[in-house]
Parts: structure tokens; sequence; C-alpha cells
């Protein structure tokens, strides 16, 4: 018999005929012999509400109380999933972040977990109790209440099974997995049976929303075995583990990843002098805004052409900061285009078999897309193309590289 | 400059709107230098929204859970008020009954009070800082979170009073204060400026619901000055306190309070024998049925005739049970009236005024009133009268004792 530690998100316990649901597979996997720990998010609108309040009040409440505040979501999920439980003759007992407890920094509505106190859970399971414990949330070495920020309870959910050497932290979502590449964009997108936490995150980063990074570097880092499932359907989901595909025939790549969220800018005809690429980026971060792809190209003239891509949302403040730094350098022009989409191909197999890179840049040109930026990583190859090319390179790439669902019919 | 606790109920924070109108007044006080400290109810209508969730779970759901869900009411409510004072430049605290630590013995939905750590309160108040704390809940020994039942936030205003040694307990509501009587009955009742603990347990005991009985009892315990006050109107309210009123003219009585909530049962004809009346009375609370009035006349001819009042939502179920003790002891007969009303007048002064008793029977005589049971206590007088001459009975009464307000009109 192992240890499970579950979480389920705020969709999954919205209404109470969703938590009886949640309380059904729970005691389900007790009854099978499980020590079963569930975190759980507030129910899905709960902390919207609670924001509104505040902001009733302020736009910018105070961070200790909002705290205090939102942390009260997912205190009613524990309570209410806990009496779901007891009313399965599944004994549960629920427990805040402070009650466990689970220590944080003080840095209140982004707090970091120190430590996790995991003797009160022990003795609960121990007496054969699951422990329902509030995800998003802790408390600091002054037992003030914090939170852990975006995406929190699937780090709580994590943490949990870190400190309690859990045998697999099961992440339900709204997807059964995690794809070769969205479905809503190749229909023989394939559910992988497993994937790494390093090729996870590099799907995650680049915009398979299924997981929040932080969870993922966190299960990396503990090698807590991370398992992606859907809250209402039954199968196996998808297995984030250390291990890599050892199957015989284990492929080069494990996915596609992409976005529409990027702007690219570029700078023309700068100084070719050291230094350049701190002055033209430098701004741009001092005003907060993340810089994605980088890519700078000294020409034979003794001039430099600088691009890189930033959120779409931030493209006219960079712009700006942009046009400022372009009259102090004397550079030639700024371009901006935020009719771009970028394209990665990821998998730990790259590393071991030559010529991905070839074969990505191959397919490209054989559906004639240009290829603007490329950038690399030793798991990752990114290409920033025209984004009206994007669906038909997605394609192309997933079957080029041998990622369709055979049982599936070919589109 | 003194040491104030206030505390507001779930009407005062129900919105908002209120929760600025409280911060308003509560930074008010700050400013003129008190040292205050805050207790204060869920938004109303929150608590029975939780409870209505887990009814849909289940009609008698785990207390410790019920504890854990509902406890979340008041803890918006800290968070909220705390950022309102914030706002206004007055630095806020919010503590739950857990962080204070308000200890708490383990009976879940009805825990007492065992004991106040005031070291947290104590190092906010130095620090210049309003501190704001969740009513109705605290934690026990294990650090579970329990609530102390119904009326629980004007006893935890009182407990940090006590434990605090404040040197006033402000009980913020919709009334103006504590008035002679019910002013919807008698126009001129008239708000007292002060009043007894005693006299206001039995104020409060006989349907003058102002304040919880609990709360008062705690507060004459432990000698807290507590006051009445309207939450949206200025005035002086109602001081509640050890000392009599001192005044020359004090009156013989303080007020007039009246409940028609009762019914009356009658058994007649039983043997006067020892131990009958526990024999007619002990099934009656043995089936949890609170007894308030009991009246017992032994007649010349060897039987006895027990009287007694109930609340009138228990009398068929009171009725049933006497209808079978009367057929054990051969009874006469069981007569039952649902069409009662009980009057008491109440005052510490008719230990010192002669005649009180007599005057109260002369004036119902005057207005032609049967008394049908008369109880007594030393500082109140009950009679139960036929319901219909109720609004006569206490607008007499007033008048008689001179409780009239002189500046209102006479009616």
């Amino acid at each position: 018999m192992s240890l499970i530690v579950q979480k389920f998100g705020g969709t999954s316990v919205g209404t109470v005929e969703r938590i009886e649901s949640v309380a059904d597979k729970v005691a389900e996997f007790r009854r099978q012999g499980h020590d079963m720990v569930v975190a759980v998010s507030a129910m899905s609108g709960e902390t919207n509400r609670l924001i509104a309040l505040a902001n009733e009040i302020e736009e910018q409440p105070t961070p200790r109380e909002m705290d205090v505040l939102v942390s009260t979501g997912e205190q009613v999920t524990i309570a209410l999933l806990s009496m779901a439980l007891n009313k399965r003759g599944c004994p549960a007992r629920s427990y805040t972040g402070s009650q466990v407890r689970i220590l944080t920094d003080s840095s209140h509505n982004k707090a970091r977990i120190k430590e996790i106190d995991e003797r009160n859970i022990r003795s609960d399971l121990d007496a054969g109790r699951v422990v329902v414990v509030a995800g998003f949330q802790g408390a600091d070495e002054e037992n003030n209440i914090t939170t852990l920020g975006r995406g929190g309870s699937d780090t709580t959910a994590v943490a949990l099974a870190a400190a309690l050497k859990a045998d697999e932290c099961q992440i339900y979502t709204d997807v059964d997995g995690v794809y070769t590449t969205d479905p809503r964009v190749v229909d023989s997108a394939r559910r992988l049976d497993r994937i790494t936490f390093e090729e996870m995150l590099e799907m995650a980063s680049l915009g398979s929303k299924v997981l929040q990074i932080r969870a993922v570097e966190f299960a990396g880092k503990y090698n807590v075995p991370l398992r992606v499932l859907h809250s209402f359907q039954d199968g196996p989901g998808t297995l984030i583990s250390l291990e890599e595909n050892t199957a015989m025939e284990s492929p080069a790549i494990s996915g596609i990843a992409f976005t529409r969220d990027e702007a690219k800018l570029s700078i023309r005809g700068v100084p070719d002098t050291p230094g350049i690429a701190y002055r033209i980026l430098g701004p741009i971060s001092d005003a907060n805004i993340e810089v994605d792809v980088i890519v700078q190209n000294a020409s034979a003239d003794g001039t430099n052409d600088i691009t890189f891509t930033v959120h779409r949302n931030d493209m006219a403040k960079a712009e700006s900061i942009l046009q400022a730094t372009a009259k102090e350098l004397g550079a030639r022009e700024v371009t901006t285009d935020s009719k771009i989409a970028k394209v990665s191909i990821v998998g730990v197999g790259m590393r071991s078999h030559a010529g991905v890179a070839s074969k990505m840049f191959k397919t490209l040109a054989e559906v004639n897309t240009n290829i603007e930026l490329i950038t690399t990583s030793e798991i990752k190859i990114s290409v920033v193309i025209d984004e009206k090319f994007l669906e038909l390179v997605v394609r192309a790439l997933h079957s080029a590289f041998d990622l369709d669902d055979q049982s599936a019919d070919a589109s």
C-alpha cells in the first residue's frame, strides 16, 4: 500500500456536488488501503469573490490582511470535504496551513515554504484518517497567515508529498494528462504516459498550462513522482518523474509547445561595442518587463541588430523604452511585430539523437515557413515564425517527429 | 486615556460600506488616544450561507469541521476591517481566535473560554496598533478551531476586556441602549443610563434581547463595565456595571420585561405526597423541555395542584407527557393555556423599597387584570396573566413605577 498525496483545484471542488465526487474518489483510494493526504483549493469563484470584497475597500489592501482574507477560501473547502468523507464512513480531519504547520517566509501573497512539520499528519494517518489540507497557504514564524501566490495549491501538494516521502503526488485537473501538443490544434495529439521533470518544465513554461512551473521545479528537486490526471474521468494520466522513457524506441522529442502570447522588438544599426546588450535590455528589465528570446547579430559594417521578445501586453511599453534608447545610441531604427508565434520542440531524447534541429528546419522549409528567430537549449529548440503559419507548422512537426496517435484518424 | 474593547455584530458589519463606518468610529476613538481592541462577528448572512453549504452535505455535519467552516465568517470580517483601518492611516492588525490565542475547551460548536493569552494583543497596543479579533471562536489545547455557540461574539469581547482589564467593553447593537421596557409597547419607555449586571440578567432572560445572557454573566463575574450602544447613532447608551444607580431619588424598579413565548400547564388533584413535584416535572425535564415558572398549591382536601410554564413551542410535547403522568398518578385533570403572557418588574431598588409587590398587584387590580401565577426573586416579581391584557398592564406598571420619560408625549 502506498502513501498518496492528491490535489484538487478550484473547478474540481467548485460545488458541493463536486466535493462529494472528490470524496467518492478519495474514499475509494482509502478503501484500497492507501494512506491518503488531500490538498484542496478554494471553490472556484470564491477567491475572486473575496478579492472583490477587499477591492471595494482598497485597490492595494494590506498584504497581511489579504492573506487572512483569501485563506478562508480553502478553509471552507477542507471543512466540507472532511464532512463528506466522514459521511462516507471514511474518517477524515482537516488542517489549515497554520495547523499543519506549513512554515513559510513572511512574504505575504507570495510566500515560500520553508518547512513542513509532518507530525500531526503522520499521527492521523497512523490512526487511519484521511488528512485534508488547505492548499495555497501557510504561516510564518510568528504564526501570521501567509499565501503562496498563484498555483500555490500544486506547490502545497508537492511539498507535502516531499515532506511525507509520498509514493506519488497526483494533481487532478481538467485534462487527462500531458499531451504531445495542444489537441485543439493537432487532432492526433497523443497523451504521454510519462515525461521527465525537465521536459515538463519546458512544456509548461512554453504554454502547456497543465501544472504550475513552481510545483514541477519543487517536485524535480525532491524527486516526487507527479501524476497529472482528470478530475472526473478515469485514466492513467501522465507520470512526471526523473526517469526518462526507457522504451526501446524512445522518441527523440516528447512534445511540441507553442505560444501566441509574445511580440518581437528589434533595434537595428547600433554600435557593436561591449555592453551594448545591457544598455538596450537593462531599461526593459528595470521596467519589470520579462524578456524571453534574445538574439544578437553583429553585421559586417560594425553595427549590430538586437531582437528580443516580450509578452504581447508589454509590447507598447517596451517599444517606448526602446525608442528612447535608440535615440540615445543613435540607432538606425526600431521595429516591432506582434503577429508572431513561438514553436518549440522539447525532449530529453534530443541529447542522444543527432539531427533533431536540422529535421525541424527541414520540416519548416517543406511547409514554406520562414524562421525569424532561433534559440536552443539542451532539451529544446524554439523558433519564432509568422503567427499565420502556427497551426500548419505544429501539425507538420508533430507528424515529422512521429508523435501522431496511430489510433486516431489521420487529419 | 482608556483601554476600550468594542464589539460589532453581524448587522453592523453586514456590508463593506458598514465595515467602513465601523472603521471610521474605531479610528476616531484611536485618534482620541484610546487603546482599542475590536471584536467582530461574521457579516450578516455569511454564517447561514456556510451552514447551508454544510447541510447540503449532511444534516449533522462533523462538529469539528463545522467549526473550521463557520469560523471563516469572522476571519473575513477581521481582514476587511483591518484593511479599512489601515486605509485610514490607523495601523491595525487582525487576529483569529487561534492566533490570539483564545484557549477553549474542546466542545465543538459550544466551546467555553478557558484562558486568553493577551501578550500578542498587548504588544500590538504598545506599538500603537488597533487589534481586531474574530469573535465567536477560539482553539483548544491541540489547536483545533472551536466556536463558542450563539452570541459568542459578545462573550469574546467581554472575555478580552476581562483579560486585558479594559476600562470598558462596548457592545454595538441595533438599539441605542437598554430601555425601561419595550418602546414598541410603551411610547414613553425611557433609555436607562445605567443598570446593574443582576438587573440586566433578569431583563435579558425575560425577553429584552439586547445582550447575550452569557456575556452579561461573564462581565458580572469579572466586573467588566459593559456599555450597550447603537452602531450607527451617537449617544451614551446604557452602562451595565456592578454599581447601583446612587442618585438621590433612585427608583424602586429599573424596568419591565415581558414575554409572550410561554404556555401554562396545570395538573390538578394529585395526591399531596412528598416527591410529587419531582414525579410530575422529572419526565418534562428528561424530555429536554425547560420549565420556567413553577407554582404548587396544596388544597385543604389533601390533594395538590401544580402549574408550570414552558416555551410555547414545547407545549404539545409537555402536555402529552403530563397526560401520561396524570394517568399514573390518578390526577383529576390536566389543563393547558397558551394564551398567557408573563410580566416582570425588575430592580435592585426593590430590596430597599417596601411595598413594591403590593403596588404592582394594586396596579393590576386597577386595570381589572386577573393574576394567574406569581413568582418572585430578590430583584424581580413576575406575574402570569391573560395575554390580551399584556400591553395594558405593561403601560400601567410603567406609569405607576414612574418610569415614563417625562420629555415624551403622554400616551
